[in-house]
């Protein structure tokens, strides 16, 4: 049964088959490794541009992650090959290319490490794979027992595959000194500009272990011959490999042991494989990792990922699944993402301050240096870019080229919750230039212009202009002509602006304060006027005047955001939420999350975009874009509407049983960026995982569990404790820990109660708000629910 | 046996693991297709820019072609899977992805088809792929035959994998109205512009038969499954396709049909495979080549290739592979380069010059074309072009972006040689402006500034500075920083002028001929005085006036096309050259041709570029890359060696037996871009072919054997008839056409002869020269020569 273990800190999947594009993910400063169940693996380091040390066997397209899609005999992995030399029978570990049928099969990721267990014909192999924290490098450990009582002779025979490196110059050889397959090639170019920026560049990809092989190869075709990669005609027939180099041919790290094992005996192994710039590097990493302490090693990996990205919370609730899920894998997430910026050195403006805001209840300080960051490259007019450069040589590429406009209000929406987190409003008064004015500004100048910046791009309805796109990227036809609008941006306006209004209040600033809120009242007039449609909220009006995402649509009649935002900027009252609510549950809600849109578009669209090119049900075409899911949810207890906001949040979590990881293809370990839509269109795919995990979603998710759904979070110089329980829950005991404090809550149902009562160490708070919060202190917070 | 059959049109090879690379190519106005024996596919059609309509399973990057690479089992490929249904026995035609033993197999590339002929098990399986003249489309014909007395139940499956069409969409559906599989997606991108260019791109690929199948998949992993694609899993227990659909998962054509074949019977098939814009394209092409006469689609294409590239030579030799490759497969891959300028939009100047020098011998209309639009390109300063486009939308694409300084050597090669073979003067007189200057000048006066502007552009020395390049693409690093010079640019601009020189001189221009005369005379002076080694020339001097190519050197020792061109240009005396032709047969000369420079480069230097970094030997890393031993065999047939000359043409074709086949990778069809050199430091891979049909060897193989070998070429208003025959060839008749006449020689040795000796029509020559041509009319010409 696939299940969690280790007190949830690892999962258990006992079938390769199952959900054969299931994954987990390690990374480090450096680098990140998704490792799939079977074998195969994407890797990726900066340097400073993300770079891949294993390829496929063509040249690849520079492209995102694109795990939905299927794996395939020569993509990339890692495998181990066992040969019985008695019976000549072959299986490999974990399971790919030769996929046996094992005995036993356990693929088992862990937060700082992967390991699987396999079992065939009375074998036993653990592989364990580990990232050092400051390196790029793999480490795999590898223990082959005989699990029978008479001596078994096998041969042992790792291969990772390195693919087609370059069409200047690839090619590999084995090196007695640094008992390493060692893989170079020169990284192609034709501009001599590139050779100097090339120097740097590790163009070795490498195999090292700590025992001498008894045979080895490098040409990927010589190992695999006629017989193909699931019965390579190097192993045929007790077969060894021939000792061969790779001269401008596909290389491949493969090494061979012959090994005579007693019944109940053991051999270990240990390797690293990873890209290099020259050999003295090589010989370095071995220094360290095949000399070193592996255990050390590992123990500093889970020190990285475990006390390096802290959680501010720890629950115990009645469902396990999600105590899991928040309490390990989640922050994980979040962590990785603040930590990494996605692995790339231009992350969009959205997503780099969403980041922020995730990490900001983990590492609060990197949210602080985000958003003096960030704000370092606004324009003085108040323009967000598109991008934020994280090195003086990144530039702005791909989608980061094209106009959007709504990356002012998660300036405000991060800066707000950093205040409220932190109650550090020292930051407010950092000085900060712009990038087209070397006058510095504070960062309260910085946000309040960056929000004027976005209600100065009006148009006379006072409805924001969209350009090429808004939150949503492929939005991009909407206004290209200049005059279509986003009704999304004008309820997220809207709300950046109350928030502010409200920090500008708090800090004085009556003016501003004031002038926001009229502006913010304004946006939901507008959208009040322009954009309800009877029983939900429009999504924009195009170019041509067209309001669209309203009932007479055939496609594309109702978005989610349009509404999730209308909740949180107050546009809606309680007749117009209930029918938006009503709409959302027939069209919008599946059994895999809530659609972004519905229907999905099945034709281009041109008056709304790109989008509408996109397949049914995938990515912004109407999936369970888990990143709008996590808006709803949040803007649904923003509105006292807990349990349908837990619903949305509970149904990005993969059950850990066999059907749903299935359906799913993926297991708990992370929110996907998406779950495929279109559920009543195409059922057939719906639910199917994209198992891409960077997604804005987990900040949001993270923070609705922490602020809304626990429900304490900072206020002023106080604490606001009001959860939100699921009324399904009859308990929930949790841990807190904000600015210094440590908040126990115990939470739970009691018959004969009229309302929810908050006691602090014993002392009944009606408003359920501490004026100050005492850092240090500890806070022992009962609360109590009508049941 | 491997060989030619019916008369030298088409190969036979009747094993596919001998050379698993080996390949044919068809192609037509639009498109090209590279089928490799074992039925993997490339192909490409222009829209106007190269695409693909089957893809790998990831998104590939934009790279040439590199077909020297291996082939992996997930390539794109067009494979028909024969099931026996009683025995359950599976085997695919022609040999992927099953790699079934075959009890018969034959790979029968034709001039204009490809067809094979598969056995096993009782049952034949034949397969013809042919290309209509004017449309994207593969016509696919398959009979299947039961050798047996017996009835057979078959299952027969043709499997198109059409792959990662694209991140943003793609899927596919069978199509009953059309009796076609159709995967749809759409071309990925992001700026809006490219919406709009993108509106023509035909993003359908499809596979249409003249049969309903009984069932059909399209998903690639429904069919596949764990079983893979050698025991796809659908097809397992004898399975049949579920009718499935692909939602954005990677789609793949498969069709399925239960046939029962009667002893001796056979089923026939036709299937049309390609890509369409639209499902009323997919219903055109249906009623053109589903429901029209595949006979008379074979029939016009034939004409195409043999008709419309018909050669102005045929040969009758001792030697029956020569014979074959210049009668049909020399002038064929002449036409394929003439008539797709390679499938780009901006071909290299040099690239698009050279394969107009072949064409010549074919079409020479074409090359007139080819000569006006280049100059329209041409700077008004007289410098050509690093690219020419051929649309108003094309523009210079990578290397093309990077300056070169040779492109002037080959308008004047190009010109001259047109008139030769012509006799059309008319050409110097017509007018075309400049690319930057409107006012129209002659032909003339275009080449003349070419050459003013290579003249113009030397050091100190008198030598042409090399700037990021010449001929040779990756030298790119010994002249960048504008100082170093070109020794082979200095003798092909010195040799260029002497050519332009008897042109003016003819013309009554004797100003410019003897300024021309002493340029060239300038030229090779400085050659001599400060690129003679001793016992070769130097190819350049670099940046920092290091002469390179040289004994001293450890590395690129010694440079072909140094020797060749100071042969062409007249720089060497009797005494270097005896020593050049020593010093090329020590180092350069290999069983599998001539090496373009030894030792090859095992490591960067940066005083000569980019071609160092290649992989030692390599392409332009001392491979016997064709093209420049083919200005190696020009040049020896220049100074009447034309025993070598043919010693270094002969060595670029494979001979039909199995351990060239083997050694070289390739058949005797195409001459490819290289063979692997490096012959004394990596003998293991020296000789294996490139696999690439695209080069500028072949235009000088054809002149060279036109008007050197066989010798019989243009010259002013008559001809020059002077073979060099083969000393070992006791005969050789030949037929060559040139300005509307015939000449039919017969060539022989005879005893007692002092020197060859010609007769035209009875009458002996003594000069070999015919001073005026008469269109029309068939010369018979006698040749007596020495034995």
């Amino acid at each position: 049964m696939p299940s969690f273990i280790e007190n949830g800190t690892r999962f258990h999947l006992d079938d390769p088959k199952l959900a054969p594009n299931s994954a987990a993910y390690l990374w480090n400063r450096r680098m990140m490794i998704q490792m799939n169940c079977r074998g195969y693996a994407v890797s990726q380091y900066m340097d400073p541009e993300p770079r891949k040390y294993a390829h496929p066997p063509i040249m690849p397209g520079q492209i995102f992650m694109l795990p939905e899609q299927g794996y395939y005999p020569n993509h990339p992995g890692r495998f181990f090959y066992l040969r019985d030399n008695d019976s000549g029978a072959l299986f490999s570990a974990p399971y790919e290319p030769v996929r046996a049928d094992l005995d036993r099969f356990a693929f088992e990721p862990g937060l700082s490490d992967i390991r699987w267990l396999i079992e065939k014909d009375g074998v036993r192999v653990e592989l364990c794979l580990v990232l050092p924290v400051d390196d790029v490098a793999e480490l795999w450990t590898v223990k082959i027992t005989n699990t029978t009582a008479k001596r078994k002779s096998l041969s042992f025979v790792p291969f990772f595959p390195v693919g087609f490196m370059s069409w200047m110059n690839l090619g590999g050889h084995f090196d007695p000194a640094l008992n390493a397959v060692v893989c170079t090639s020169v990284t192609p170019y034709q501009k001599i500009e590139q050779y100097f920026k090339n120097q740097h560049l590790k163009d070795i990809t490498f195999l090292t272990a700590d025992r001498r092989p008894d045979h080895f190869e490098v040409a990927q075709q010589a190992f695999e011959g006629e017989g193909g990669l699931h019965a390579p005609s190097a192993l045929a027939d007790g077969g060894h490999l021939r000792g061969g180099e790779a001269y401008y041919e596909i290389p491949a790290c493969v090494m061979q042991w012959d090994l005579t094992i007693a019944g109940g005996a053991s051999e270990d192994f240990r390797f690293v494989f990873g890209p290099a710039k020259d050999k003295a590097e090589i010989a370095d990493l071995r220094a360290k990792y095949i000399d070193g302490d592996v255990e050390q090693v590992r123990r500093d990996a889970h020190a990285y990922v475990t006390e390096g990205g802290r959680s501010c919370l720890e629950i115990q609730s009645p469902d396990d699944t999600f105590n899991h899920f928040i309490n390990h894998w989640l922050p994980r997430q979040v962590f990785y993402h603040g930590d990494t910026n996605r692995l790339t050195t231009d992350p969009q403006t959205r997503n780099y301050l969403q980041d922020a805001l995730g990490v900001l209840f983990i590492r609060p300080q990197t949210t602080r240096e985000v958003i003096l960051h960030a704000v370092s490259q606004q324009h003085v007019s108040g323009k967000m870019p598109d991008g934020i450069l994280l090195r003086p040589d990144a530039e702005l590429k791909y989608i980061n080229q094209v106009p959007h406009t709504d990356h002012g209000v998660w300036l405000a929406i991060t800066v707000k919750a950093y205040l409220d987190e932190t109650g550090d409003h020292s930051i407010l008064d950092e000085q900060v230039a712009w990038t087209d004015d070397p006058t510095p500004a504070t960062i309260r100048e910085h946000v309040t212009r960056a929000l004027r910046f976005l209600a100065a791009a009006v148009d006379e309805r006072g409805l924001p202009y969209i350009e090429q796109g808004d939150w949503c990227d492929p939005m991009n036809m909407v206004g290209y002509k200049g005059k279509g609008v986003s009704g999304w941006l004008a309820e997220a306006s809207s709300y950046a602006m109350s928030l502010w209004s409200k920090v500008c209040a708090a800090e004085g600033d009556e003016e501003t304060a004031s002038w926001l809120k009229s502006e913010a009242a304004a946006l939901v007039d507008s959208i009040n006027r322009h954009l309800w449609d009877g029983d939900w909220y429009g999504r924009g009006i195009t170019d041509d005047g067209v309001v669209f995402g309203i009932s007479t649509d055939k496609e594309g009649r109702i978005f989610l955001n349009a509404q999730s935002w209308a909740l949180l900027c107050g546009a809606a009252d309680d007749d117009r939420k209930a029918r938006m609510l009503t709409a959302i549950d027939e069209q919008l809600v599946t059994p895999f999350g809530v659609e972004i849109h519905a229907p999905s578009f099945t034709a281009m669209r041109e008056d709304i975009g790109r989008l509408t090119q996109k397949w049914p049900g995938a990515a912004e075409n109407g999936a369970v874009y888990n990143h709008a899911a996590a808006f709803y949810a949040a803007s649904l207890y923003h509105v006292g509407e807990g349990d349908r906001g837990f619903q949305v949040l509970r149904a990005m979590l993969t059950d850990p049983e066999r059907a749903d990881i299935a359906t799913r293809g993926q297991l708990p370990l992370y929110i996907p960026n998406y779950y495929r839509g279109a559920y009543r269109q195409f059922p057939r795919t719906a639910g199917r995982s994209s198992n891409l995990f960077n997604t804005g979603t987990v900040a949001w998710v993270y923070r609705a569990v922490i602020e809304q759904l626990c429900g304490v979070r900072g206020e002023g110089d106080g604490a606001v404790i009001a959860p939100q329980v699921p009324s399904s829950w009859q308990t929930l005991n949790f841990t807190r820990r904000l600015r210094g404090a440590t908040f126990n809550v115990v939470f739970s149902r009691e018959d004969g109660l009229a309302k929810q009562i908050v006691e602090i160490d014993g002392q009944c708070v009606e408003s359920g708000r501490l004026a100050a919060i005492e850092a240090g202190r500890i806070y022992e917070v009962r609360v109590r629910s009508p049941r």
